[in-house]
């Protein structure tokens, strides 16, 4: 019997990736760039087991047991069983069945990229268990694409490549989490009732429809990755924040210019966005930069200096329902926002009805996935049965 | 003393004009191309006077007095006289004062575009007054844009044009409203909180920040507006329709790859665009295509054949405030569109809340500007004063 714990992030894009050439190998349309987040505050947690008593595979999600006849799932297992035969694993071992239990210690239906933790830690969780040696980021991004993107930290670049077989198509990371470790990121958790359009759907649209999209991804993108590489390199925040917003609007631009649309930021999603521009222009200089996944939730980059105030602004336009706390994370430090406060309702930005957010986690952007040893960690008992539901 | 009153029109456009080549021309970066809306609805309506009592020149409107310190304004009276010297005016005419006093008959703050109505009757009206002869589209333009497709009835289309001094850069007729009698037009106007961002300074922006406006302008537009012309002529109706809500979407999208973004939609917006594809999807076959201006207000092509239950899935899924009516305008046969409501519920779309719409115009495709020449329509009394001033 063998048993691996691991844990991996959630990475949040800042050059969005939206468009894939070949629906199965999951190769994207340009190259994308992401910040992964500290698994402290928001991570996926998987064990695998092998065992030769197992009789078939099982997985369970979120406490719940799912089908493992799902192709993605196969074929990420197909991948890292191949490479760890190459690689000379027992041969054993690879014939037991297995055993997967995987949680993430935040809300999934929250719509924060839960899918890239999950089939990252998945994928290098496998990778553990089958002693595979070398990058498996193509084998994640067969899974869910920006998962390729969750297997390192600090801010990591998947490029779209060139072989018809996707083998190019991996992620590299860019700097590590201690290259710049000023960098905090603050998610605003949108309450939100809308219809969904699932992104797999909207990006093969956007793909199939949107004159907007060539242009944005022979053009503007390919720019953008290298000025945005560079302002991560050489630590220059304005101009970080500035593309990171540019290329979040023009992502959402191209969704809309989708037939028929693709709709995913809503009215307070469009608030917060207002929010940022009167904060930057009430500091004079651009202290925080937005950014909005293929959902209402706005996910801000911005430095440590700036949080305590940033945290305070938000308490203050977009109260929780019944004023209550809605701050989860990293402690802040109280800060004194009146003046800036005063400075942002000028420019027309009034205090929201409360309610408008579901909660706000305040991190930072951390390392890559990791093996947890200490036993008691394990989410499956000895026999293979999740210990949740085994108490 | 010489007096004049005209109505001029409100136009909608289907191909959407976003951006100026020359801010103090007014001469765009694209052609455009719009339907003119039912006089009957929707006017505006001016009167014009000239004598030489008057100290000088006055405005007046919608029973407000105005400076008329106006560039805009001076611009396209400057330009009317020019013509009318050249056409051999009266010397005497020409040397009066004017008083003008403009109204329209529906409300100015709803964002239908009444600066294009205003516009193109004041032109009009002068043009009247001093017996100016031929197209006066391109003086219109100078005072706001789009006025200049309001010249006309039917569709019209605005050539960007090329000369440096904008001279050709005019509206032209594509079709008369005769051409294509079942056109129909909805209104829907959406209740509003929003901070505004005005499309003049909107659009500066989209020009100066928009990377996928140029695509849009260079490669897009040139052929919809080809093909939305030969739809028109043909009477094609699916095709029309098509071009209609893509340009709309894709004017949105411009508008949002602004930077900082432009948001003119909002989630009542939205509904309506789903719920859109969703009655078309459920009837198999484009029975109403929707486009939005520079603000949420969603406006409806439709045929004929269509409004019915066009107006009746309207008010069954946008109800009005304590479920009064708010349809206005040509009368409404009743419809029974149970079976309709069901399928486009199977879809997921939700009877809204109450309030959503303030209210909603049923009209049609329309003449143009005409003089009217019964004198109790003058809305200046003998002495030049506005009359409901002077009651």
């Amino acid at each position: 019997m063998h048993v691996v714990t691991c844990i991996a992030p959630v990475n949040i894009a800042v050059i969005k990736y939206w468009g894939k050439r070949d629906e199965v190998l999951i190769v994207p349309t340009n190259d994308s760039l992401s910040g992964t987040l500290s698994m402290e505050q928001m991570h996926a947690k998987t064990t695998i087991m092998a065992s030769p008593n197992f009789k078939k595979n099982c997985i369970w999600l979120n406490g719940k047991e799912e089908s493992f006849d799902n192709e993605r799932l196969l074929t990420c297992l197909r991948e890292v069983q191949r490479r760890a035969e190459r690689d000379g694993a027992n041969k054993d071992l690879l014939k037991w069945h297995i055993h997967v239990c995987s949680e993430n210690n935040f809300p999934t239906a929250a719509g924060l990229a839960s899918s890239a933790a999950g089939y990252a830690c998945f994928v290098y969780t496998l990778a553990q268990l089958y002693s595979v040696k070398g990058d498996v980021s193509q084998i994640a991004r067969q899974g869910s694409g920006s998962a390729c993107r969750s297997l390192a930290g600090g801010f990591v670049r998947w490029h779209m490549g060139s072989a018809p077989d996707g083998s190019d198509s991996i992620a590299t990371q860019v700097v590590p989490e201690t290259h710049w470790p000023e960098m905090r990121v603050i998610i605003l958790v949108v309450n939100d009732k809308k219809k969904k359009v699932s992104s797999t759907s909207g990006m093969q649209r956007s793909v199939l429809t949107s004159e907007l999209l060539k242009h944005r991804i022979t053009y503007c993108v390919p720019q953008r990755v290298k000025d945005i590489e560079k302002a991560i390199i050489s630590k220059d925040f304005n101009t970080f924040a500035e593309i990171t917003m540019k290329d979040s609007n023009q992502f959402h631009a191209v969704a809309l210019d989708t037939y028929p649309p693709a709709v995913y930021m809503n009215d307070v999603s469009h608030a917060i966005v207002d929010f940022i521009h009167c904060f930057n222009k009430a500091k004079k200089s651009t202290k925080v930069a937005y950014t909005f996944d293929a959902g209402p939730n706005a996910c801000l980059y911005l430095l440590e200096s700036a949080v305590a105030e940033t945290i305070a602004l938000v308490n203050h336009f977009f109260p929780g329902h019944n004023s209550k706390n809605i701050i989860q994370g990293l402690p802040v430090p109280p800060a004194n926002v009146q003046e800036t406060i005063a400075a942002i309702e000028k420019m027309g930005v009034v205090r929201h009805e409360e309610g408008l957010l579901k909660f706000v986690i305040n991190t930072r952007v951390g390392e890559g996935p990791k093996q947890l040893t200490d036993s008691s960690q394990h989410l499956l008992s000895p026999s293979g049965v999740p210990k949740r539901l085994a108490e």
